[in-house]
């Protein structure tokens, strides 16, 4: 990844340009997603992990999410999916359906993949992905309420 | 579901009827997806725990993929996703690779979704996903030899 | 699945039929698992995805727990122990070793199901479990307190 | 764990007794849950790694399985439910299933576990499960042929 | 493992004696390893189930971890990398987190690890762990407010 | 990361620049870590997907192991340990037992991790490792049979 000095010595910690545009890209990117969260979302890892948070805005972000193979309604249920069947993820789940409702899916699509899913990871895993999509739905419902940063 | 009497009363191994509406619905589904292994696929099954095989058929392919919220591309991609985070499931995912060529998709469609799993599950997983991705696309485009079918 | 008109043509959200014999079994053998709960935690679901109460209700419910090649108290701890090995689903886990009572396991043998899969899942899995197992007994023993509808 | 001499001191490895009331007491399980293949699983272990294989002696099957506080069939079936969730297990499935049908659980009655996990954790986990059934099943028809030790 | 009465016939609950030199070395190892709330975390198994606080203390903690093939920095280091790559046991791992500090990792090297896991199990695991290291670091930054007991 | 021409708009396969000093710093470190089949993995991968090829030569090991924080020993000995808790992974956690061999650990300190992660993973897990790593010792004590490119 580009650094302000591209050489092939060992690298210390916050290094890292964010000016450069690579960087800009993932965050244009994440703020299309994201919405109003995804600055504060970034801040509040680089707080404690500066290349924790480098690296998520420069690779999902900036790197895979910008390649035109996929629209990002069909990238993002494919996420719903994945997140789905993973079952621990919840925190980022609920992110992403977020983000499918802000890429052009439907809240019935999104109910139609978890419900989908139910064939490949059961039940348990599905039935919490559901509920997380409720509190997605209640809370674009109720915008009076200040959403909180999802973590 | 459907069966030769629909009664409340407890149901004992076999009784299902293959020529409802519901079963001959979800086999319809199950070959226009998996193709010319379909049958075999199932009689597979069927041969060791019919209540298996009958699931099989009529709650994946005859309740869920069956309803009209997602076209079959957009489904079967979901599923590939799916299937590359959950990582033990190569045998499936070589399936729904396959499933998704004959819906649609395009091979550069699938490395790419297989490619974004990799922020989601991971280097390992990614890389079995794809690996088990070329294996399709060369059975595929080597037709002469008999292709076994797949567990 | 029976639906009001069972043919093989696509179908829409809502068309199924809960007075149908297989929607009443599978009601039936909710409530005997769950308890005074079961009517609930499915309306819950159905207020969001009438497609995944139905599928709930009629393919575990209502097809595989009324088989009768295995008696409850043995399913029900296969689920428990299942649900131990599978680590993120403790709000399920926690309805099925309330269910696990009720169909005549008694603490101790929960208990004991959680322990053994120390050996097959570490224990990070199953102190989880026995965390959720101790969270049900002081439920059962505290019956003033109005019990949430667990998730 | 019992040792030559039971100090408190740090231990080097190798210097467990085999000759100790526990671990003839894990053998003796071990023997009778696994059959023939018992010895040279552990033998094969300790080859590489003396430490697991004291450990997996005692452990699981010298203090776990010999409590009896649940039949060992149930203990089996419950074991077959967890790695078939579990997903990436199978040669500890194969030996699992193997051992529930010498504890007395019939081939219809492992079936059923593993079908019902299909609510639990999907379908490619099950059919995974469903083919090692097939496979053990297959085996033990086939009593000429030598059984290789699984893994 | 030593009993009482070290025989080789069915064993009971309760009959391991906590006196023992290897339950002593065990608790001595956890008393090292999770501080102060050691004690409290062990008898809070233990009212519930007396066979796991058993195995809990003597196998992982008297048996492995005092074995000297590794130190125990960089066993908590690697117990750090296997908990965030599992994803749902995240109370597990805000102990290890702490041991690790306790053992001599520093916090950088603890943010490393996890940033590192970001290869093998994608960014919900990882980002799920570096906020649990961030609660652990606040609460030794706060350490007027009384600790809970980790789960 | 560094392209051609940094530019933010859309960027389409293959364009990446194989010439930087980012992608040359990751040849060296995968070619350091995994040794002579370092580059026929990597072509194997590029040959399907560049993609998938770039960001896996310039993200783990271009960016996150050149980081001096921990060294390499250690760093795969926590990779070791993900990967035998992560149970479907066998192919990339071969690499990575060669890898942490070649880093300076003991086959010794390589058991004793797996041996460890009984505790955290339970035997199913660790058991499938410890085969993994003979598979590794004994491909490296007969070093005549050329050693076939790991998946």
């Amino acid at each position: 990844m580009a650094r302000p000095k591209a050489s092939s010595k060992k690298i210390s910690q916050g290094e890292h340009d964010e000016a450069s545009a690579e960087y800009q890209r993932g965050m244009n990117e994440i703020r299309k997603q994201l919405g109003p969260m995804a600055d504060s979302y970034i801040e509040k890892i680089k707080a404690l992990a500066p290349e924790f948070a480098w690296v998520n805005v420069t690779f999902p972000f900036g790197e895979l999410y910008t390649r035109d193979v996929l629209d990002l309604k069909t990238r993002e249920l494919c996420t719903v999916a994945a997140l789905t069947v993973q079952g621990f993820s919840l925190p980022q789940l609920k992110i992403h359906i977020d983000a499918a409702l802000r890429c052009g899916a439907s809240r019935e699509e999104v109910v139609e993949v978890i419900t989908q899913m139910i064939a490949y990871a059961g039940f348990p895993a599905a039935t919490n992905a559901l509920m997380t999509a409720q509190a997605v739905f209640q809370e674009t419902d109720e915008p009076e309420k200040p959403k909180k940063a999802a973590k």
